[in-house]
């Protein structure tokens, strides 16, 4: 019974994929999207350090934490990787330990499954307001630590028992920044009717991946919710067309199970496992007072070289957030970097070069991360053979093998306008073969199953799993709203 | 092609399991191991603290380290969850960071895969020698840090991709005694010649699965590594023998995943993210000076109730181990164990009953215990509704409900005599409905596709997940191994 579901749910998720209208046209979604963000100003000014309210530096630790000792706090880690490129460094890094969560509702309009999402202003916002799930919570938030206002929408998600779960997943975020930070990436469904609040609206699945090719719009919580989806290739063959141009024919391939793929799913869990017994990588906490190599002035803590990222504090003035105003620190990335898939079709199936990749954050050691992810500002002083693999084969790709090409925003909470530019590129069929030892080529139905668990896609290569499912549905057939939504 | 070698390995493990006698009958197995046992004498005496060679409290944090810094330390950890029974205590604990290789080697002789076994010595087992895989080395072992002899057959779990995979994957161990300690565990499959060393022997997965019914005899680390075994329903349909018991008929259906179960995998998967969401547990881990309720004495480290566990000293004399004397710190419970599976079959599916269990050694929060796992002793002084949840209802099973009933050990190079009364146990139809909300039926195939994965099934539950392994096969048609294995 529980495997019919699913099937019946996947196909769903298709026809939702393939709707590239919904309830509104997608030309109605900018214009009304243009005035919230019009109705929600945001002003985000740096200031001193001094300047912060209720945050100070621990007179012993030298950490910047909150009064209240909750919300999350800015500390350092010291990494020792032996054999690596660069064997040790020390950072600053953000200890934020409860789980917060990001939901998506969805239900079905005319037979087809919109999702509930909401235009948010946040402070690391390049452009104020981005496109947010229905809800995106910390925990201090929903249990109203700060005292804001209730968040809407989440009871659906603190009692998903009584609905349908689609997704329900704790995932990473950023392990260079975030210190074992995880979120809840929930999809709910729900049948009953649901209240749409001001700043909310319901879009199709296929609509969300049409606005994830526009700069800065679809934000990270967003694409990490999406990533999560069970798109599986049988469903997608019986809702897509079929007489399509080779490439997203591999594609729908390769979400399914039966199509042959480079390495069986055994192989690549072995392949995890031994990169996480290696046993050399060492992390430990230590007081931000201890970090090396950084220097904390008035307004910022840098690192000697420039490189990197700094740690701000900014003041927040906001029309329409549970606070009017606050001060807080944050992450501010000195470049935007790059994030890149190379994919190509091996044998017909579309397989996806992945990297296993450590980053000291991770709770458990190493992630899969895209096949490129890096800031190339931080590789100037670095050797020529440091240079990240496949870095310039990327960035010499011919614009006829790019397939997506968008800069978009990460977490706007803690981060200052950090930002990446999203790739994927098509690989030359020889190029790249056998790859390097820490690379291996998998099918989208191995990463969609497995983002079903923890620990193992990291939350760049997530952004570009919500691009490629997008991709694959790009030019499908139109399905029609039964009750005749508009186009 | 990936999934059809699955299901080709799939059916040769089945074949595997139901051998009774491999290339020698199980009979001539006990006869050479009571010799190899009476071979390899060891000799374990309990000391004061002040005599261990190497360890000492270290001034500071009074921790219990090696000189080196390697092997383990005996620590302690900090554990708040705020509305359980118990909500707060520290303990000591186990640190052992690296991770160890328990690994089996398995080869085909006459179309059976026979698996190489190892009668092992080891401090801590109450009775000498029991029967380990075919490598269970440390980090520190296999790097040689105490400058023992090199461990047989490392090498092919070293260079497991020269190799047939089929199992690889990072398992935790008591998460009440270890602080995050995790062993990869791997089975590998050779096709060449293969030389069997003094102490090693081949034995089929029947033969294991017989011994396992054995007090004492089948040690913890072959049964983890044998519970990861990717057994199959489909491909012990068509092996074992269909004119069987009900309840057998039952576990074989529940090994095939298009069996009906009680909750979906997808809501099984969301029960677990929502008890690992909570965000009430915190542990932190503190100088074991700082530990509080526990007396240390010139031979013991004591709770001052005299339950749970020992810190000892002991002295070893070993005649066949890397080195042939050292000492060492050891951890001892107080009392043997209890820990059951209560099964049922749901519309004609066995179905296991299995608790999200917070332990604080765990990497990842929670993890899926057996029905019951407790030392009964450590209620005594709790109030009557602190007794664990099916306790009584184990405990007073009348013997024709009991499926399985036997003594084993746990692991023996950290643990002095550490044992557990292992159950499967029948229920009652009615009974037990519905669970309490940290308990689910859930089938052997959701079991089985957990144990792919890291941070799922605890060390307790994997072992009588062995056990069920072995209870599916046991009356089943024997195969005759081709080469006229003995019987």
């Amino acid at each position: 019974m529980a495997e019919e579901h699913d099937a019946g749910l996947a196909k769903r998720l298709a026809i939702s994929a393939s709707a590239k209208a919904g309830r509104g046209a997608t030309a109605d979604f900018h214009a009304a999207f243009a005035g919230l963000a019009e109705a929600m100003p945001i002003q985000v000014d740096r200031i001193p350090f001094a300047e912060l309210a209720g945050w100070a530096f621990h007179p012993g630790t030298g950490n910047l934490v909150h009064d209240t000792g909750r919300f999350f706090t800015v500390e350092s880690i010291e990494v020792r990787i032996p054999d690596a490129v660069v064997p040790g460094w020390s950072q600053p890094i953000i200890n934020q330990p409860e789980v917060g969560i990001l939901g998506i509702l969805v239900k079905e309009f005319g037979g087809v499954l919109h999702c509930l999402m909401q235009a948010k202003a946040e402070p690391g916002n390049c452009n104020g307001v981005q496109l947010s799930p229905t809800v995106q919570a910390t925990h201090s938030n929903y249990t109203r630590v700060h005292g804001g206002r209730r968040v809407p929408y989440l009871e659906y998600f603190l009692d998903a028992d009584a609905h349908q779960v689609v997704a329900d997943v704790l995932q990473s975020e950023q392990g260079s920044w975030f210190y074992r930070k995880r979120n809840r990436n929930m999809v709910i469904e729900v049948t009953g009717p649901v209240e749409v609040l001001d700043g909310f609206c319901w879009l199709t699945i296929g609509q969300l991946h049409q606005l994830l090719g526009q700069d800065n719009l679809l934000n990270m919580d967003s694409r990490t919710v999406l990533s999560c989806l069970p798109f599986t290739g049988e469903a997608l063959e019986s809702v897509f067309a079929a007489d399509t141009e080779d490439l997203r024919a591999a594609a729908i391939r390769s979400y399914h199970e039966l199509s042959p793929s480079r390495h069986s799913t055994r192989e690549v869990l072995s392949w995890i496992t031994a990169a996480r017994s290696r046993g050399d990588v060492r992390t430990r906490r230590i007081p931000l007072a201890e970090v090396t190599g950084w220097t904390r002035d008035a307004t910022a803590i840098t690192h000697d070289s420039g490189q990197f990222f700094r740690i701000i504090a900014v003041d927040v003035q906001a029309g329409s957030r549970e606070r009017t105003s606050w001060t807080q620190p944050m992450l501010e990335p000195v470049e935007v970097g790059v994030v890149a898939f190379l994919v190509k079709s091996i044998a017909g199936v579309l397989h996806v070069l992945v990297n296993a990749c450590i980053e000291p954050g991770y709770l458990d050691v190493v992630e899969l991360a895209p096949t490129v992810q890096c800031c190339p500002g931080n590789y100037a002083h670095l050797a020529p053979e440091a240079r990240p693999p496949f870095l310039d084969a990327v960035l010499d790709t011919p614009p006829e093998r790019i397939l997506f090409d968008t800069v978009l925003s990460e977490e706007g909470g803690r981060f200052f306008a950090a930002r990446n530019r999203y790739l994927v590129v098509e690989a030359d069929d020889d190029e790249h073969e056998p790859p390097p030892p820490d690379f291996r080529w998998l099918t989208l139905h191995q990463l969609v199953g497995l983002l079903r668990h923890s620990h193992y896609v990291n939350v760049q290569a997530r952004s570009l799993i919500a691009c490629l499912h997008g991709l694959s549905a790009r030019h499908s057939a139109v399905v029609q709203p039964a009750n005749g939504g508009r186009r």
